[in-house]
């Protein structure tokens, strides 16, 4: 049976993902199902959309992925069912899924339509409903009308300058330890830079000349690093970072969600 | 095998949720546990009620909602174990039971006595045992004694004034999102109201003239709503509320828990 | 299937947590997985195995505990994979795995080695290979080289003092509810204490004369007691302490880690 993962902002205190688990309960006798996160900020999808995009592809082929963030159906706006890269995500039409894989296009895409299950009012029912159907594997064209459109939104992307002298990026995301997520790809960085040296600009006049292919080379606690992560993002962090004694990057360098992160290429 | 709820104010930073799901998994091969939340404030019983008479219904009639708030058995305090709505509860008696169903009488109450396991002694443990045997579908009058009564708690009423000109309520709960809900629940709202139209007044001067049926029909983000939500409670709520950028109808009204939500019917 | 359980400093809106759930479900068909924590503050290691040490002595035999807290190999740390009483514990060589269980040597330990799968890069894809192999009955010295030293740490050692007449500890823990914790085990006391009276000193010249044996005999709420906790360790709290109006110990004695905590005999 297909895993069923969730990421919500429902936080972890009101009733909202325990009455999605019951309903998933009860659709399915023994529905596998993973918390992925519930502590999106309310509404803001590029974090959600974020935080999938590292988690998803760890799990079987095959997963099932509901993105409870803005989620209600709204006249004009469909409850979409997506089939990419071996994975289902399930959501509303509001962007969200656009920016799961935006280098990839849907291998399917569906707007739902349940108008035979009517009992089922709210958007949790409908993804539960939704989830339980693609979990028994059965077809994901059987869950509404096949659609070739869906709403775009993107990530801040990062600019080339100077004919390939310089690239401009941006903090997309802050984790636990104080890290630094930057837009810029390891492709990217390589495509531009073409192998030559490089110095990265950061805040306080802070500058980094090389990026480490893998998180924990030997480096000292406390040093600052730049390094390419799981996902192939540009990091910038604090080895060993996000204790009471040791602050991450984002303290250290005084920055955070959108400041620019700059490669010039020498 | 019934899923297994827990509602708890044990947060998910200590041990307890752990030493709980150890238990449990020491009685059941494989339990089916869902969290409904461990954020309660502690010894707080009705927030734990108002949380769990939201959930529980969701979930797939036989399964068995343990309550760990206060859950300590005394000397005239026992452990309950109560069959209601097709559901079961377990917890001290306390109060919390009779928050759930307000409207219902238990189908079956039983104070649990496993005086034949000695080497149980902490509510966690109890919990468990007795978890296990309503989830191998084992009867629930084999856990102890059937009693007639138990501890009774209310949450507040709301008050009529002026002959049903006017209705008072308060609100019981604050979401992550910042609505709040309200003890004025659609049917009385409907049976003192007789279809008359109706204001409902909040603090500041802000003032609500219909109260919508569905939460989410065509309203603007930021606009301040009333709905009935899908437990039937008013609601008073700033429609995508929650983020950085808009905040709750609790922090644009200055409105928090207990204070006076008013109808009046014209 | 065995239970799975992660204790770990990755909190709960990162993809962390869901990255290594993910991988246990690539390896195993339907895991058996229970979250300890993800709230350790980050690479505090004592934290990690307080908070473990009280939690997995509840699970059955045979549990595999996954401690991902400063989890990283290194040149000259390597992953180890302990079996000691009756269960199974994964972690890095910090010091970690030798404060679970202070008193016991591990029934055995061995440095994991997967050089046959190269393409498990991060400690949370391997825990999982190693967690999969465990819990499918394989054993523990497949997985690598025995080995028979590992790093040793220690949690705050007890002093006795002018001939036993004083046991001097210290608070190693502060819980949910402000109860404080101490490194005094009900073994020492009574060996050093003969059954001598006593009297404990805390801050703010308060004493208590009595180590309560339960921890809910009956007493008034917001009364300061002295108790041995599940784990037989000293406790210091306030009956049904931790909600908005009813502070605990932690506030009302202003102490806190590494507190000291001492018993005088008479």
């Amino acid at each position: 049976m297909a895993v069923i993962t969730i990421t919500s902002d429902y936080g972890t205190r009101d009733h909202y993902v325990a009455a999605l688990k019951g309903a998933l309960h009860r659709e399915l006798e023994t529905p596998q199902i993973v918390d992925v996160t519930h502590q999106v900020e309310a509404f803001n999808l590029v974090e959600a959309a974020f935080i999938l995009r590292n988690a998803y592809h760890h799990f079987p082929e095959g997963s099932i992925h509901l993105l409870c963030v803005d989620e209600e159906a709204l006249p004009g706006k469909a409850h979409l069912a997506m089939a990419q890269n071996g994975h289902y995500f399930i959501a509303a039409d509001n962007g969200l899924l656009s920016m799961i894989n935006p280098d990839y296009k849907p291998d399917q895409l569906v707007a739902i339509d349940l108008r035979n299950a009517p009992e089922l009012t709210s958007a949790r029912d409908i993804f539960a409903r939704v989830a339980a159907h693609l979990a028994r594997g059965g077809k994901i064209d059987l869950l509404g009308r096949t659609v070739s459109e869906m709403k775009q939104a993107a990530l801040p992307q990062p600019v080339v300058r100077e004919n390939g002298k310089f690239l401009i990026g941006s903090v997309i995301y802050v984790d636990r330890f104080g890290n630094l997520v930057t837009n810029l790809h390891e492709k990217q960085v390589a495509e531009i830079g073409k192998g030559r040296n490089l110095i990265i600009s950061l805040s306080k006049g802070r500058k980094i000349k090389k990026i480490l292919g893998h998180y924990y080379e030997e480096v000292t606690d406390g040093k600052l690093i730049a390094i390419f992560n799981a996902s192939g993002l540009l990091e910038i962090a604090i080895f060993k970072s996000g204790s009471d004694t040791l602050g991450g990057a984002t303290d250290l360098l005084g920055m955070g969600l959108n400041d620019q992160v700059n490669i010039e290429f020498l």
